[in-house]
């Protein structure tokens, strides 16, 4: 029987897999397919990582310390997809994809949220050179330049309100003439001088070369109409996926307790509503999605599990 | 009138200094006294933090990056001591030592929380160099080997079953023959094999050379004997000093919400009890006290900063 299952590798697992294996357990596993290092990877800097400042480097150069450090303590990696987990008695069952079943003695779920994808051409392609969705983590290298926002619900607005302090200008896209937004955010945004709307349209197309993003080619929904704009960063924010399946039973509900938007409820310390399930990163409430406070998490849901496991000897 | 002021210079607030710097704010200063940096700044060797994997560097040379890339965005240091925050209607008073005050929208108090020293002779000189406040930190360094604990409390016996799990044997020094423990915690370190009890006495003197520590003498107190252990790890769990003075107001009475411990109560979003007053770092309830989870906490409240003097334009 495991001591604990990590079930996924970003910031948040990876920490929480160095905390538990540092901290004494023997036999803790994180289940990631492929390399872990997370969304992060596909950034082409960082600068509001800690102890991290070299322009030079890439996200997934970033990650690379992290691998050999949190793997240095005996952590194991299984590169195997978790289906679901499950509280049976005073363990828990880590079902994988195919059916096979791993006992633990406690779990951290850490499988955090992706931002959705708008569909875009050249989306893909410029990812983390110059299309973003992450104004806190991007916006300051954008300063006094003007960027294009996609979107027209609260996080769009708040995050162009955001990027407006930064940048000279920024261009809210959004494909009706009315926002989702609540009122106030909206009226904020409204006021400011340098926030400006193209309603009724898409982003028809990120536009760059080898260096990254140089301008959107933006399309009037009613008219058809493209307009080019020269703009070397494009935020993206249409919604998000929060990666919530592995808590979901056979009858699709979930386990533990869960917030409106699918988010796993904690307190301070990563607990979840149930005893030895831990929680770390993007997946819980109020995640400013941020690697140094998913890290954070990580730390504090590995020393949980070590308290958890005290208790019970 | 500040955007923020952020008081104490750990990685807490340093943290916050780099977020709200980075994301717009343009008048943000950290009120610190000398170089900020915080305690870790007095170990000799971090394996911890996630992404910073070199044991060659010390806590000191460890802070270094943080202190160019914090101050790059435009924070402020201010060498001077706060003596107390105020609210007045709808912003903050900072008062100075001496009298001097600064207007601020928003405070996020990050002064941190320090461990009591015991007072043996070479306790300060072997400080991160042999002796510890923290198994989570610095146990690993000690695998396999034996281990000296001082204290009879909770936070020592916990500290003290952390560390059997790593450490070949751990050597509780405590000057009762009773623990203030809680029982099942007492009982729990009673069990374990390896953890051996040495009541009665204190420590003596840390002995060293230029490497570090080498061993530790302890005197029975009721024989007066001496008695030299070779050991090259000593962990002192005799209590914490919360660094909560700057929340007193003039009557001694606390301004926000406070726990039984001395720390500041919080929600996952670093709010305190009082609208624009945040908190990060160990001086929050339930801290893990790890330099990753700080800075996390930091990034959250300067991102609530940021937020709520938005939601006031």
């Amino acid at each position: 029987m495991l001591d604990c299952a990590i079930i996924g590798g970003g910031p948040a697992g990876l920490t929480a897999g160095l905390y538990t294996s540092r901290g004494g357990l023997k036999n803790v596993s994180l289940f990631e397919m492929g390399v872990p290092g997370g969304q992060i990877t596909k950034s082409s800097e960082i600068e509001n990582y800690p102890g991290f400042f070299d322009s030079t480097k890439t996200g997934l150069e970033f990650m690379d310390t992290w691998q050999k450090q949190c793997f240095a303590f005996g952590l194991k990696h299984e590169m195997k997809k978790v289906d679901s987990v499950k509280k049976i008695g005073n363990h828990f069952v880590v079902i994988l994809e195919g059916g096979e079943t791993i006992e633990a003695k406690t779990v951290i779920v850490s499988t955090g949220a992706v931002p959705r994808r708008a569909g875009f051409k050249g989306e893909d392609e410029f990812y983390g050179r110059g299309v973003s969705t992450c104004a806190t983590c991007d916006g300051f290298f954008y300063k006094d330049k003007p960027v294009t926002v996609l979107g027209g619900g609260d996080t769009a607005l708040e995050e162009a309100f955001f990027l407006s302090n930064i940048c000279s200008d920024v261009y809210v896209v959004h494909r009706r003439d009315e926002f989702r937004a609540a009122p106030p955010t909206l009226e904020r945004a409204i006021r400011k001088e340098n926030i400006h709307f193209i309603t009724d349209s898409i982003i028809e197309e990120a536009v760059g070369d080898a260096m990254g993003l140089t301008g959107v080619d933006i399309r009037n929904l009613k008219t058809d109409e493209i307009r080019h704009m020269d703009n070397t960063g494009l935020f993206v924010f249409v919604g998000q996926d929060v990666k919530n399946d592995v808590l979901k039973d056979e009858n699709e509900n979930f386990i533990c307790e869960m917030s409106d938007l699918g988010q796993v409820v904690v307190n301070l310390k990563m607990h979840t509503s149930i005893e030895g399930l831990f929680v770390a990163g993007d997946l819980r409430i109020d995640a400013p999605k941020q690697v140094v406070s998913a890290a954070g998490d990580g730390a504090i849901a590995a020393l949980q599990v070590i308290s958890y496991i005290q208790e019970q000897q």
